[in-house]
């Protein structure tokens, strides 16, 4: 018989390119799911969304969506609801226990008894003859009781209905609760729909949304310029770092580093010995990224220090740079690996006229792609096996995105809590797609997003557009490579401003070491690179440097922690605010009960006022309320919807109000 | 060896629902195309739109989209450029030249050669030594030229490079504009890589986007009320049809009419002798869908009001329902496709507690499905083979969407020209998807939309959202069934209102006839029905009855012919004006040749004034520029972007300014 489709499921969201990219979420979230459904005619619909955990086995690359197939284990399944006034679009909610993969659909079926009830019930107050009508219920109360578990009590009540003295107590019956309740737990779903496709889901852990990062190198953390520190030097750091509230340790690469080219001192190409080199130089006689450079000590070494992280209640997240030194050992073990001149030897990186000649870039148009996916993925899975779970990643955007894909999905397939940070300052839509073949977080253009109309917009595409189901954005301040304008100039104030911005918009933010202590000298005026940069030589700090923002940081930390607003993305909602220095926004927590609103003067010179203006909700419509400013603890009464604020830079240039209730 | 992409092409546009629906077009249509495209690294792609007329015999219903096989016939091309600015983003066109179905994709590769000399260039450019470079350049060419069309020239070129007595001579050669265009007229397209999918495009003649049309009751064109006229009787019409402007005219259906059960004047459930009934109530003994209702004529009756109707420029749309009276032959024919109650007398139609004993719906989920489907499919193929090329659907939101998507497939293998109007005034969702499976064209709530705001919403809707790539309306004023109570209460001023209003917002527009008239008695306060319908009897009128808006009628089809603005529909863009009963709104070619601004007074009661504001492109530039009332033939000098407008209901509510240039 010709096959004919009368429901119609359209548009089910969440979904990423139609089911073709996992929507992102995290473990123990409750999802959002809705879609279109409709049938022709007037009969009415159930509606519920399924969903299925993956087995690990089932992971694949670039796979296209499926058919969903219903008769696999392990469907949960929830029910939608419709609401008349948006038009056949149905709504529910599914939750994700664990970490890893899922999928989920849209079921519909026609719910025949409750139509035909309805029905029934019309004509029985039109005091019409409902004869043929309570034939036609018992015939279909018979067809339900055919493989029904409760067949028997069904039975019964067709046997009473048949044997009721006239029609108003066979109605009475037929639409009474009980046979209303077993038709429902017997409904054998007779023409059960299911949406065109499996949409998935990947649950990552919790870390993949919330987390403060601290970058880093631990050859800096001693006392003497001309020697850099070992992991077991540098571990003392630790606790100075966790107590400033961090949680993620970020390394870069820990690997033996090239001697031929080395770079000396700011990026010169005049090595001296001693000059220790760029860490992304990786590979030398030692060993390449499976090893660990001599200087930093040993890989039991490098477990201690791990081991020691995790005592501090942190992890470590390790660079993966793929590309090398001249003296990597796969230079010589796989040249195919390499792109070679016509004159054979192997070329270095450039970009035109410039000259990278301490770095050869790998030639992923190999030949023997297969040994080289296969280093590579033995790459992540060695550091895997020693307990790291964070790979910050070098440039994904320069190597093909199928090889990503794949990538992730085989570290996935064994370490489904593993995640993927991408180091791709670049344009809009490279950023995304790489954010759909599985990296887990995205470096974004914060640091270049300075003033008040370019953070909210900015910050709106990220966390309130389709963008926010695949791209988890990590607001760094700084890095090793990005010393912004702003800070540069903006002394102490601008630190505090760029630390409360990147802690309070975004669940995920990192710090890159010396932030804290307000370093702002680049090696150039119009150079966003450092004078003196710990890339190329070892960096001596004083961690009690005067004038730093410790405090701000660890108390920022805190109010993260003890904030599980600010520990969600998609909460963010700007505020109108009169000044445009002042930037204003609230988040909170689905419930309204965790209120957090931020107010930063983005002016690092001058003191700002103005009027902010809340929104009804975050002060449960209260007249009056007190907001508490978490960096102080001074206690503020505010009145309806819009305030006063001043913020002062040289004094404290924002307020993170935490809206405590009625005053 | 492991397969990589590293050419990403991702949302290709225009598309429906990722190309599993075909975008709607007209032949002659120049589609803009475009698509994110990128690819790691620094090399230069070359990105082009390739496009394939299908052969009719490739259509399915219901098709997945496919990937795109580019070793099939018949591939056009275009190239797409990218505007940095855009971030990688694509744009082309492509062109439809005939009536049918089409499929388009993206397809991108690298520019070795260009990119190889752009490199070239600025290692020069700084005085470094090319020598690596250029044998680099020449084993590009010598790989180019093993399969290459221009192989020998390509070879000479090799020959000269080599032969040159320094780099400097060499890049001079490989890098002047003959080697360049050899390279890339010989491009072998190396790393060629499609999107994902092929998307399907189908282009209609132009009357599915443009047309104006007038539906009449054949019956009712004579001069006495007990008798109804026959085809040759209604001939007499057509003329004063065409010269009113109207290309289409669209007729009830013409079947024999049930007897059992049929309605009296104003659905009356008492019908007497000489009542005709409605047309809507299909069949009798004298034959159901394929055949003329007797009092009509013969079936070569109607082929000759068919031929007079062409003479006329006009064609005919015919009216599909399908459902039956209980006389219709397929009743005895075929029990099994119609539902059955439990004492064995077939289903009415009923929506409780009303009851339509004179109409029997078709049970589509008989088990005789394939009997059902080919005699529906017969219905329309045999109307067909009449020289019928427009269908106007009955209520298809009752039927299922799979029915619709093989019966429209099947219908256009044979007759690509035939075209679909879909009678479903239903919710939004609903609308939609019956656009999506294939109707050409959609009833709209436009009789429900009259004051200024909701007009500018749902015509945006329409227009300026996605729903323009798959739901074309029809804006008819007024049908048999809905006179809206703004025409009730407004008079003529409110005829003349919508009749502009539906002519200009929307490119297909029509009319049902005793509008021209101002035709506005309702059967009762408070329902969208006429009095004394001709649903159920036959209607004499006055067609020159004073007051009739035939004039106004005439003269906005002439300004529609005249003015290609006016024929399209995703040009409409509403202007501000500052009263909020003054709506005005621009219709543009893309080239901005033809400029049409129309300006309508909403309120039929009073006379209204305000400021209307163009934007500079409609009055290009010009600080002063004439407009000319086309239907008045008035020159107005207007100044700038605003100026004002006066538009009296008592004498003519709008203005459809053409805007003529410099003053």
């Amino acid at each position: 018989m010709i096959d004919q489709v009368r429901i119609v499921i359209e548009n089910a969201t969440p979904a990423v390119d139609g089911g073709r990219f996992p929507v992102k979420a995290v473990q123990g979230d409750t999802l959002e799911v809705s879609a279109d459904v409709w049938k022709d005619g007037h009969e009415l619909l159930k509606v519920a969304v399924m969903w299925r955990k993956l087995d690990l086995s089932e992971l694949k690359p670039h796979a296209e969506p499926q058919a969903p197939d219903l008769q696999k284990k392990g469907w949960k399944e929830a029910p939608l609801q419709s609401e008349y006034a948006l038009n056949d679009r149905w709504f529910g909610k599914m939750t994700l226990d664990e970490v890893g993969p899922y999928v989920f659909t849209v079921v519909a079926w026609t719910d025949f008894y409750s139509s035909w009830a309805e029905e029934l019930r019309k004509k029985m107050a039109a005091n019409q003859d409902v004869t043929s009508e309570l034939l036609e219920g018992v015939a279909l109360m018979e067809k339900v009781a055919v493989k029904a578990k409760a067949k028997s009590a069904i039975l019964e009540k067709i046997a009473a209905i048949k044997a009721a003295k006239d029609n108003q107590a066979k109605a009475h019956i037929a639409l009474s609760h009980e046979v209303a309740g077993l038709m429902e737990h017997n409904d054998p779903r007779f023409d059960l729909q299911a949406y065109d496709v499996e949409i998935p889901v990947w649950a990552d852990r919790e870390k993949a949304r919330f987390g403060a990062w601290y970058e880093m190198f631990p050859r800096s953390c001693g006392t003497d310029p001309k020697k850099g520190t070992t992991f077991k030097q540098a571990e003392h750091r630790l606790e100075a770092i966790a107590k400033m509230g961090f949680d993620t340790v970020y390394l870069p690469p820990i690997h033996p580093i090239g001697t031929s080219h080395r770079k000396g001192p700011n990026n010169s190409e005049t090595c001296n010995p001693g000059d220790p080199g760029s860490p992304w130089a990786i590979g030398a006689k030692e060993g390449g990224h499976t090893a660990v450079h001599p200087d930093l000590g040993t890989l039991a070494d490098f477990d201690h220090f791990l081991a020691e992280t995790k005592k501090h209640g942190m992890e470590i997240a390790l660079d993966i740079a793929l590309q090398c030194a001249p003296d990597h050992p796969w230079v010589k073990e796989h040249p195919a690996w390499f792109s070679h001149r016509p004159d054979g030897t192997i070329k270095y990186a450039e970009n035109p006229p410039k000259k990278y000649q301490d770095i050869y870039p790998i030639n992923f148009e190999t030949e023997d792609r297969e040994g080289l996916y296969a280093a590579v993925l033995d790459i992540f899975l060695f550091w895997a096996k020693h307990g790291v779970r964070i790979f910050r990643v070098d440039n994904p955007h320069t190597k093909a995105q199928s090889f990503w894909e794949w990538i992730i999905v085989e570290v996935h397939k064994r370490y489904p809590d593993a995640l993927f940070l991408a180091e791709a300052f670049t344009r809009p839509k490279r950023m995304r797609r790489i954010a759909k073949v599985g990296f887990t977080q995205s470096y974004t253009y914060f640091t270049w997003r300075n003033g008040k109309k370019e953070l909210e917009e900015y910050c709106n595409e990220l966390f309130n557009s389709e963008l926010k189901l695949m791209v988890r954005p990590n607001f760094f301040t700084n890095t090793p490579d990005i010393l912004h304008e702003y800070l540069q100039k903006g002394g102490r104030a601008a630190f505090m401003i760029r630390e409360v911005l990147a802690a309070t918009l975004s669940p995920s933010y990192g710090i890159y070491s010396g932030f804290e202590l307000c370093e702002n000298v680049p090696v150039k005026e119009g150079s966003e690179e450092y004078l003196d940069s710990e890339k190329y030589q070892v960096k001596v700090r004083d961690w009690d440097k005067p004038g730093n923002i410790k405090p701000l940081v660890t108390a920022v930390n805190r109010i993260r922690r003890e904030h599980k607003a600010l520990q969600l993305g998609d909460n963010l909602r700007f505020l109108p605010s009169s000044n445009p220095n002042i930037v204003a926004f609230s988040k909170a927590t689905p419930d309204y009960k965790d209120v957090v609103v931020t107010v930063v003067n983005v002016d690092p010179y001058s003191p700002q006022e103005g009027m902010v203006t809340l929104f009804d909700k975050l002060f449960h419509h209260q007249p009056n309320y007190l907001v508490c400013d978490l960096l102080t603890n001074a206690y503020y009464t505010w009145h309806g919807q819009t305030n006063y604020v001043r913020l002062d830079p040289r004094v404290l240039p924002a307020h993170v109000l935490h809206v405590v209730g009625g005053a």
